[in-house]
């Protein structure tokens, strides 16, 4: 099965806004075994979105997902492009108005004019129903080939897809066609060297690609016959690249080090400096993060150092902030202050600046501490200030991911 | 002059990468006054790619930006593509081979036989320079009609539009004929409302659109006659939506909020609950926050907020830790314990659970604190977890900013 997505909208056009409705739908789809053949973003035209959606009905496809152009002010066209599309009406939906009047008052948000052209809806077309705003999806279905027409807003489009459209007319059970290892602190040439007696065994029912990023490389193995079981093959991978694969899929490090430590029963208590609060961030992104993650702090400044965390000034003058012997004592105190498991800490120069010839831009130590041992890790990283104190987080997560594996807390 | 980008490669559609580079060449080019009409994203399919590539030679536009599929492994085929596509045919380069050659030996990686293919050029076209990589780019010109072909790695091909594409083939100066009014705290269409009369003054000569997001709603002028004075003209439309524009085009919250703290010699410190770590690391994003932040405690746990930040365990039993009370004095406590000008906190129910009756998900108190005044915000949001952390911690910078702005600084 083949689908066709087309996102409206100027501000993606212009970079202002990037498409990652695309994206999305396109990652969801694959795992029903539909396969995106084409995507396309084009303007807030009302000719232009006219004449690609007509030529577009001529190809083959399954499904055609649209997005964007349903909100309520003079540039949401799409409706009234596809009563051009489909020779379609809008009628006026007093019901839905009503329903809206009753949301905006209920949030006492003022409902102004505009807001009367959401319930003006495309009559030869089935609603889909909008969880989180005000515009309307609608369905059509053509010689069996189903046209969704949703808003751009990502969080309203997701729901309108999960919810609405895939269990009415995909149906079918998600395929396990693809599957993704997710590994940290390895390169990619270096996994790709681990992998290639595997990689070349397989080669003829499976694809394999290697997807770089500051967080970590994935590996994805994709399925090209029906016939192999790809949930067994996947652990001959991961048993070649152990400790570095840490989880599956959608798997990020934030959940499973917050998985692992919600079982082991472990608290978590983190010090900051160069992360700014981007670590315990992370650790409290997870829903129910209260069970392990106790609290953080940014001792931003030398002084608070000495303040928050009892880091003696004379040590502070003598190795200064970013140094193997802070981070330790950052990382041993907070664990101690907040009573946690488990203190970590981070302090470096993110850059731009602040950097000299002993203690350059992008030097970085991360401290960890538990009631059996102290220790300290030392990066010396060469990105920008965003991408070090991204990388920096990565590392610190890595950090107690590993020590966990390691069972140091199993008695 | 009008532009289509077409951005080729299977990892695209299924979502595995972002199609990042899109947005920037579109962003880029607005700057020159060149309109990207559409954008396309297809697989790593030979007829696919003739096919489509085609179609759009049959269409009008000045250049055509193509990345993608110019690496040297069996699924990067953009060149044989183009052999079909204009009847060309890919030759040799010698002198390259030796050049990559040397390349390799000198950063001491393994040239292998695959990188062959890095120098089979395209005859009928020009070479487009790569100061990173090994792929080089093409460029065509036909009927003054300008194609470039280029890597689909970021950093290479963003080298290759500015150093090369631009200066050689695009030469005129950047204009401004685009300005964006960056607002928070307003919806989109009472923002519209306030400046309908605006709109409809300069309609002939401007063309306007809004981009909600969670972080606020963007307002942009694009110029549409090249007489107008847009830098004035925009000041027109601020004055009118006062106080909720916070700044222009590539301007965010956390950095106009860091330029006032900087200017006005004010220190900041963070107590933060329900954005456990988000608001300090937004505030710290910016390159110099040592100035002004000094730092923030996440008290996720209740006992820290009576260990770390001085706040009575009665008073947390009475009132909660989701209350007024809490969120004003978290931030009048570290306030007071950091020795800084203000103190703001946030705590709140983010979900997806924790929530009841009498304080639901989404309930959030935002405090703020300073030597002459203390107060709180309440809100009740919408959204999932993350977004409510989010735009919590937007509200928070908001209010930051305003507390500012109203000159409660100024002696």
């Amino acid at each position: 099965l083949n689908a066709i997505i087309v996102t409206i909208g100027d501000e993606l056009l212009q970079g202002l806004t990037l498409d990652t409705n695309s994206s999305w739908i396109g990652k969801n789809l694959l795992s029903y075994n539909i396969n995106v053949t084409k995507t396309l973003s084009i303007g807030d035209t009302s000719n232009q979105i006219v004449f690609e959606i007509k030529n577009i009905l001529q190809e083959e496809f399954d499904f055609l997902f649209i997005t964007g152009g349903l909100g309520p002010t003079h540039d949401d066209i799409t409706k009234s492009a596809f009563v051009r599309i489909m020779n379609d009406e809008l009628v006026f939906d007093e019901n839905y108005y009503l329903e809206l009047k009753q949301k905006f008052s209920k949030n006492s948000i003022k409902m102004l004019p505009m807001h009367r052209t959401q319930a003006l809806l495309l009559k030869k077309g089935d609603i889909i129903p909008n969880d989180f705003g005000t515009a309307l999806g609608t369905h059509y279905s053509i010689d069996n080939k189903h046209i969704f027409i949703m808003p751009g807003v990502p969080t309203e489009m997701k729901t309108m897809v999960s919810k609405y459209i895939i269990p009415k007319y995909i149906k079918s059970d998600p395929k396990n066609m693809i599957i993704t290892i997710k590994t940290i602190g390895i390169t990619e040439s270096h996994l790709s060297e681990k992998l290639n007696f595997l990689m070349k065994k397989y080669s003829t029912e499976c694809k394999f690609s290697f997807l770089p990023s500051y967080k970590g490389v994935s590996f994805r193995i994709t399925q090209t016959k029906d016939n192999s079981n790809l949930l067994m093959l996947k652990d001959q991978f991961i048993n070649q690249i152990q400790p570095y694969a840490y989880g599956l899929n959608d798997d990020t490090l934030e959940l499973i080090v917050s998985l692992k430590l919600t079982k082991l029963n472990l608290t978590i208590s983190t010090a900051e400096s160069c992360t700014g609060g981007l670590l315990s961030k992370l650790l409290t992104d997870i829903p129910g993060s209260s069970n392990y993650f106790l609290g953080g702090i940014s001792p931003y400044n030398n002084k608070l150092k000495e303040i928050m965390l009892d880091i003696p000034k004379s040590s502070l003058e003598k190795h200064g902030a970013v140094s193997n012997d802070t981070a330790l004592k950052m990382a041993k105190n907070i664990r101690l202050k907040t009573g946690s498991d488990i203190g970590i800490s981070t302090t470096g120069i993110a850059g731009p600046g602040g950097g000299n010839k002993s203690k350059p831009i992008g030097l970085v130590y991360i401290g960890l501490s538990t009631k059996n041992q102290d220790y300290v890790k030392k990066y010396n990283l060469n990105f920008n200030r965003n991408i070090n104190r991204i990388v920096t987080t990565y590392k610190a997560l890595n950090m107690i991911r590993l020590l966990i594996n390691e069972n140091n807390f199993e008695s």
